[in-house]
């Protein structure tokens, strides 16, 4: 197992889905950041289920306890461990996918390459361990938004019906407003739709989301075994359920010329033309590269989609192995699922982008490693 | 700076485009495989420029020198060290290139980042690092042979052009019958004239590359943070030029439900019920997942594919600054560079698989770290 | 920071003397090893203060709890998080301490260096963190034992007192005789009474403690930089109090010639003169190189001594600064402190050797990272 | 194999004894240090054989070439590679050792783990690979030394022979002055005889080097597993030959009481009381803790010292094993070998050092790790 990530901003995941704890353990972040349990509880609460009719109804609060490396309300250079303890551990039989996996999911692989396998809930492979990331990701935000780094995140399709282009400002904002998280309300509302109507037929359907960075400097990322891109492509697709991964302009670069997506450079404020020349000031006129050239980032926004598979896990009858009779039989998963995860999906996004970065930053010389108040 | 991968085998990669050599420390293979130079320089010639009229006509001869780590012809579990010397170092000026960044390409950001950037052909930003990884590869590869594994690449798409589907055991040599390596010899041809036309407007074009692992095991892979997809994303995405990365079906599954696309498990051999349920009697009637559930492979064919961006370097006129001067400017790429860069990151891509497979397959235990002997 | 230790077997420790938790994520311990709460515990009492009159007598039970990891009594592959949490939070008034370091101490260092830093019992500089080193070395010893490896820890010297040489199947039962855990019954009784003598003084005394392994298979270890005794220095080292370590004869090499104390091989058993030359058969007269020959295991025990200084907690007088005030002040300690911290560190030692020695059974491929039954 | 080391400056060696070569690749050193062939070559002038009567007199020029990583004469940021190539190739017939390890040597650890084993003046094992510590600490020390950090060493001991204490500034300068290294000039001669006397034995005999780092910050080294401490306690075991490693008094601790060796704090200058406390004004009154409190440096000189074994290689016939037949053999080493290798250690002793400041300096944020114009 590798269940630590991160070369400087460290975060160490643990738990599973029906044991007793979750939660995850953060090395790296300097002291002197003001970190309360509030600015975790907020993020974990858009990762939690149960919040609309589009989402699995398992009853989680989800409350999180920081229970090492905060002194006098700020990070003290230690590590910070945050835990959320399950209360819904043994709330169903799920002893009937102990030698059945089920198609789509990772019990299978699991059972093959462990041998001890919680099948509860899907044990450590469970959705349910993001928690961890979301932990990580609200405290690399924390210390991201103090250097005036953003990371948004919002659903762009669902099936397909993909949403119109929104102003990057308001993405945000308006991505919050509807269950669906997508920032067109369009396109959300037919998204919804869609998202129900599977649900109803006991399937589910899959989708894209982008997550945008905003505010980055000139700089992050280490050639050639450490761009930028590279990690974050990394980060992105361990989620689960992701299939695909995408910068900048993505795979619509396979049809295009280098005359057509060249980003040609500009300076922005031209009554400044004497100006040192820095990040203030130079930009490209396109962002096909999703702010990312040679592996380092441009000063530009950082661009990503991941393209996210429907829930595995659905009512309908589905062909597997019985592993201890040897022999096919057929499984039907019980249970209410998430017809469609990409809207929790946004939360869990922004967290891997954000520990990414929060991590280049500190290995990049942005931030002191120590302390803050040395930055 | 980061330019060592691998968490047991290793590979470091150092120097640049126009330097005195490019080579690679490859650590953590184990000792006693048959290792000769040959088994490098046949890689290295696939990626060598000047092979037809559809790549850069560079005249390197690349040839490779393997200067520690082999006793008597095999690996004696030391670092194995490969260089190839640059014969091209000075042959034309690129003083013009100093302050003026050319778009889509690294020159910006590591001027901006290091400061003291080696503007020659790119320098360390150079396609031409990739030979780094042709060593690394080439030696994964040698090792993955003796476990039966196979990683093969070809050119799928370019421009929009797209292949057939061709059966997966003939893809390899028939990828190698024609300069695009498209393993279907119609659109092969039709990708060779389009790319011809762009080259002939001073332009480029991209494409997508699908590089494919055949007979790995079940159980390569480290949730939740070194999962084999994670691990495969990345070191596909920090190749030069590529901008997405897909598993199995990719951005497909955005557009699917689940009740289509879930792999459903059968019993190969049916006429041995009775047989251990292994890797060898279990599959899955589809392979949506790209041969990787939960992180974990699952015994199919590992499949990927590469969003290859159009090569940067074009002859048309270009806007970009003038970094000294601090003022917009305009810029025209002398030389004659590759109108389309699938056909050669074919082996660069395998090569990047291989480095993970074979990482994985030590870290998972499959391979004994120390001495192949003890296989 | 960094609180995450080892390649394979990975422990990532976290919590402070005063805060509300101190535990560890141990990662990388293969699947189907039986652990239970009761394994964790019997060597966190071994630790514990408050056993004799000769160690501290904060009153800490050191209850621990397994959050995460095991599946029906054994483990599961997935991360191990083990937690103590801490009753005796808020005893006593430290503010004392905030602006004036503690000779001896890492109060000065860490001050400078975090800026937030919690004085209260030393935080996250206190021994007390030990704790997360002797849960990691708890599932350490529970799997090198799996594989006939034991580790044992005793007292050899306190003050100028040297213990007698004992056999080395013995010395585990009888440095458990008495409170100072030295294996000489008649030293640790002159021991104890010196270290009463300084006790009553308010004074400490420093002292020597011995840790070895046997059953250590040949193969452990790899050059250049990842050298057992390397890593078993650094284990060692980073000890709290700790200012030398030795490996074999250690310091003793300096004045030795290479005829005196070169290990010269034998066949053990003779009278098998035929049998495969192997790990059993195989051994040297003496043991001056500890059993690590250029940085790999060779068989023999492994044995490595710590110079463990006096407490610095000490109720004199002594010399500081008020950093506030920005002058020169003094400090006068409160509480009662351990007047030799040797007994204590016995099994923070064996811990810190098990945790590196399970890290490198498993890196050199003598144990299946995945799963143990495959073993 | 592990054969890179460092978070951040990291040196990835290569090469072997009797190999084409030997080198390393130094990642991670900033752009804009000067640096040059000559600032290698002229510490592993020092380390060179051959020097004197009382080093071995192997033939080697070990002229070093640098071929990447420079431009303009100006690291670039990008990977430094350098390599001496080896002259004294196949000089002598070493097939006596195949089969029959020499005590004292990694010959039989080797063989054993790797199977496949160059026994050619040791392989890989030889002390020939510090060549790759020297080229790493030469680069360390430029680096070092633009923020007035120093590294110095000396031999201390020889024997039963000690030094005097020696002016820590003068140190240096004087060691120079004669064949051993050592800054007592009257101790140095009486070594000097002492190792010839047993040279002319054909024995060797141990020593002891003292290595100092002059002028480093406040603030150096990443508690619990990342301890200043610790991390050079490994780098110095880690060099050949070494069997024991103290920081500050060592193993004098054991001995002394807490009031006898605590370290008081005072403001150095007086002068000025109302100037920050900072590095400039505070110090201890005594260094017993060679400069590291909590695992951390706190502004003192840092003083470690090595336990040197006697180098192994003797004529005297020794007791071995002919592995091949299985049986009890005897062995005569052949060659001249130096009787004594502290005084050849001691640069790479310093080598050790300079590479873990190096990069705690730029863990720690001390130096920009992109550019140091950015320092």
């Amino acid at each position: 197992m590798t269940n630590t990530t991160g070369k400087i901003f460290q975060v160490t995941s643990f738990g599973s889905s029906h044991g007793r704890a979750i939660g995850a353990v953060i090395d790296g972040c300097p002291a002197n950041l003001e970190l309360s349990t509030e600015d975790i509880q907020k993020e974990l609460n858009r990762r939690k289920p149960g919040m609309s009719s589009i989402t699995s109804p398992r009853n989680e609060k989800d409350e999180v306890e920081i229970i090492s490396g905060i002194f006098e309300g700020k990070t003290d250079g230690t590590p910070i461990t945050a835990i959320v303890f399950n209360k819904d551990q043994r709330s169903k039989d799920y002893s009937y996918l102990k030698n059945t996996p089920r198609p789509g999911h990772g019990d299978y692989t699991w059972i093959k390459k462990y041998g001890n396998y919680d099948y509860n809930g899907g044990g450590r492979g469970s959705g349910r361990v993001t928690i961890g990331h979301v932990i990580g990701g609200a405290i690399a935000k924390k210390l991201l938004n103090k250097f005036k780094i953003k990371v948004i995140s919002h659903v762009v399709q669902v099936g397909d019906i993909k949403a119109k282009t929104v102003n990057m400002n308001l993405i945000e904002e308006k991505a919050l407003e509807n269950p669906v998280h997508c920032a067109d309300p369009v396109a959300a509302k037919e998204m919804e739709e869609l998202i129900l109507k599977y649900k109803n037929n006991g399937d589910s359907i899959g989708g894209v989301v982008e997550t945008i960075a905003m505010g980055v400097p000139v700089g992050l990322g280490e050639p050639i075994f450490g761009k930028l891109d590279g990690d974050l492509a990394k980060a992105l697709m361990e989620i689960g359920s992701v299939k695909g991964v995408e910068i900048g302009l993505g795979f619509g670069v396979s049809t295009s010329t280098a005359s057509q997506i060249n980003d040609e450079f500009y300076i922005k404020d031209k009554n400044n033309p004497n100006e040192k020349t820095d990040i203030v000031n130079i930009g490209t006129t396109t962002n096909t590269s999703g702010g990312i050239l040679g592996g380092i980032s441009n000063g530009m926004p950082i661009v990503t989609r991941i393209a996210v598979k429907p829930t595995p896990s659905i009512s309908m009858l589905q062909n597997t192995i019985d592993l201890e009779k040897n022999k096919e039989t057929k499984i039907e998963i019980k249970g209410r699922h998430d017809p469609c995860i990409c809207p929790r999906i946004t939360v869990v996004s922004e967290s891997a982008m954000a520990i990414v970065l929060a991590n280049h930053m500190l290995q990049s010389g942005f931030i002191n490693p120590s302390n803050l108040d040395k930055n």
